[in-house]
């Protein structure tokens, strides 16, 4: 029996991507002011430069830098003030070596100057002569057409989650409507006969279901709409009927539990009689995580996660997480947030597997320290405790007080 | 004229914090499914013991510890195997020395029993007796009834943003709904004569309305539902309307731009005229976002930002969203993501003000390098490329390349 013949996390996770299709959902048209962390689908360009005219960043004098080389506080150059560019209006004069233009921040630079003089180098006392008390270089306080964006140029990439620094780029740019991935839908099953609802008080040795909320949680969290579809008993017709039912009305099922081995059979006895063919491994060699199962059933990917929500949360951030990344078409090169931290213990781990270490991160004397959340088993209390996870992986044998370790960043305040 | 009279960061983040107050939009109770996220109201504590019963963490059998003591492979302890706990069900054994019991993972623990012994330490051939090889001690593999969360304990307190590992504390608490600060709704108003709508090919001089957008996004993603009044001109009495249509409706507004100092003129003078009291501040000591005004309308906080991008975009971050926070009830002890980065390039500051500097964050070796993302005035496209924020302080005159910097993270993956 290979049941437990595990893989590494590694192997698992190019098997779930090898399996995935991009966007299921496909493509869909958002207005700019609700596209706020969606992927778009395609690379944007500018239909037009940015800024479209050459524009002043101070408040001050548009001139030929030419005309103000040598000047100085006892050298002043003098010039000709023969007009005024408006905010929003176009610059109507054609300056001339000798005269100046009186320009705010933002101001389009008029024809022939090439430079803008700041108020506070200047003396102006009648509004006609200017004194010029320090020279400007070519190009000096002037955003150049185009310079920002080139008319032409992709500035947002497919695959980018858009930022609202990113929306800011795309309104400058007049576009007001957005190719964007569709979200998935994904759908949630808890199982185990000891599994109760979490509004019933358990009995004997029942348990609460904890899993459809923390995994719907990360899931929400990732931008899916959630299917709950409820807890099913360790009973094959129930739970097929259950997935049967999820395969058809969304894009990724998750199966939760149940502890017992008849259970995590049952699982994989649906997913070969749906899908047609064996799963494609049952058996992670990570720590906490081991009982994780992945099929797909037609298109749709389905997993098997452990019943202990500790175990679940580890295997979801891991393994679906980075699924559900791709699917939603996630350009998916930069890495999460990490901070480096110093560990406060000793941490042993087992060769062979990787071990997810959740920690507390602590701010001291200008560097973080990484305190393990220790607990028997991930007790539940403790598992809200982390701010951070540590992947010692499978090559180690654990790690020392005062290594310096890579913490994921889980939450913000 | 004491307009650039301008202030300290810091004295404007507590002008502004001292005259809030906390969640004018008051409290709401909903269904643990939609809490993810939300901002609890109120400590919140356990009914009863977690776990309800004391449960083994392992597949194994249930027994006295001291029958183990002495246990070894050449020594095996024998014991009687009286019957089985199932999984989910109540343990209906009492063990008394002599004695084991099967039991699951999970399963809890019968009367008497005080330990488990993992079923690798085990041999037992004939369902009957059990050889031990390797001694447990009291409360070995097994978790107390309350060991994870004590009846009476407070788990969450109040100001919490809800993770998804809370969410599974509370599901496991038999929490099914929870009282959360309601989310407040904001005003966005944005200024000039200069600025026309996205949709509108600009003419002239003119440029398009960016600040809708990204401070739009920006309140967004801090939770709230956002507000648009549109682009006003730069007319006294077009403000005035706007400004009270969104106070009336909102509970916190900005008003940004616009660039010239006539229209910020304008806001100032509605709202003290609304307020029927001075501004608390005109001119804060921060590069970019000097020209900004704060000042209450009734309960309502009312901020003038900066009619430059940019500008707008650090100053509602800094001033803004934590006055956003504060309002929503959120306990704000945890600063946001900081990590530690090597700056890349020497950096001027001028004492006497906070600059901000945009940077990339680029992983390299095992460290992070803060690139200064650099550019006239702040071009919006570089402004799109930075993944985080170095403050350099008014005590400040700059910063060295290789200096290491904390930078605040502003976006993840």
């Amino acid at each position: 029996m290979d049941f437990f013949n595990c893989i590494s996390l590694r192997t698992a996770q190019g098997l779930v991507a090898d399996a995935l299709s991009v966007s299921p959902t496909g493509v869909e048209e958002v207005d700019l002011i609700q596209a706020l962390g969606r992927v778009v689908a395609e690379d944007i360009s500018a239909g037009s430069d940015l800024p479209p005219f050459s524009r002043s960043t101070v408040d001050g004098y548009a001139v030929l830098s030419r005309d103000t080389f040598g000047a100085g506080e006892g050298v002043p150059v003098m010039l000709a003030v023969v007009g005024e560019v408006l905010m929003g209006q176009s610059a109507e004069y054609s300056v001339v070596p000798g005269q100046a233009v009186v320009i705010p921040t933002g101001g389009m630079l008029p024809a022939g100057a090439d430079a803008v003089v700041m108020l506070e180098y200047t003396e102006c006392s009648d509004n006609e002569t200017l004194l010029v008390l320090k020279p400007v270089a070519p190009g000096e306080n002037v955003v150049v057409k185009g310079e920002d964006i080139k008319a032409g140029t992709v500035f947002i990439t497919a695959g980018s989650k858009l930022t609202a620094a990113e929306i800011g780029a795309l309104a400058a740019c007049g576009i007001a409507k957005v190719k964007v991935f569709g979200r998935l839908t994904v759908g949630v099953i808890s199982t185990g006969d000891e599994v109760v609802a979490v509004d019933v008080v358990p009995v004997g040795g029942q348990v609460r279901d904890i899993n459809s909320y923390t995994l719907g949680a990360m899931l929400a969290e990732t931008d899916c709409q959630v299917r709950y579809y409820g807890i099913i008993k360790d009973n094959y017709e129930k739970l097929r009927q259950a997935i049967i039912k999820a395969v058809t009305e969304t894009k990724l099922v998750l199966v939760s539990g149940g502890s017992s081995v008849g259970a995590r059979d049952h699982t994989v006895r649906v997913i070969e009689e749906l899908g047609q063919q064996r799963v494609m491994f049952h058996g992670l060699a990570v720590k906490p995580g081991k009982p994780t199962i992945f099929g797909m059933i037609g298109q749709v990917p389905v997993f098997g996660l452990p019943g202990h929500p500790v175990a679940a949360m580890t295997v979801c951030q891991s393994l679906v997480i980075p699924a559900v990344k791709k699917m939603h078409g996630l350009r998916t090169g930069k890495a999460g947030i990490q901070v480096l931290a110093k560990l406060t213990r000793n941490i042993a781990s087992a060769p062979g597997r990787d071990d997810f270490l959740r920690v507390r991160l602590v701010w001291r004397e200008g560097e973080y320290l990484a305190e393990p959340v220790l607990g028997k088993s991930g007790l539940i209390s403790v598992m809200t405790q982390a701010d951070g996870i540590v992947r010692i992986s499978a090559e180690s044998s654990g790690l020392y007080a005062g290594d310096v370790v890579n913490v994921e960043v889980m939450r913000e305040a």
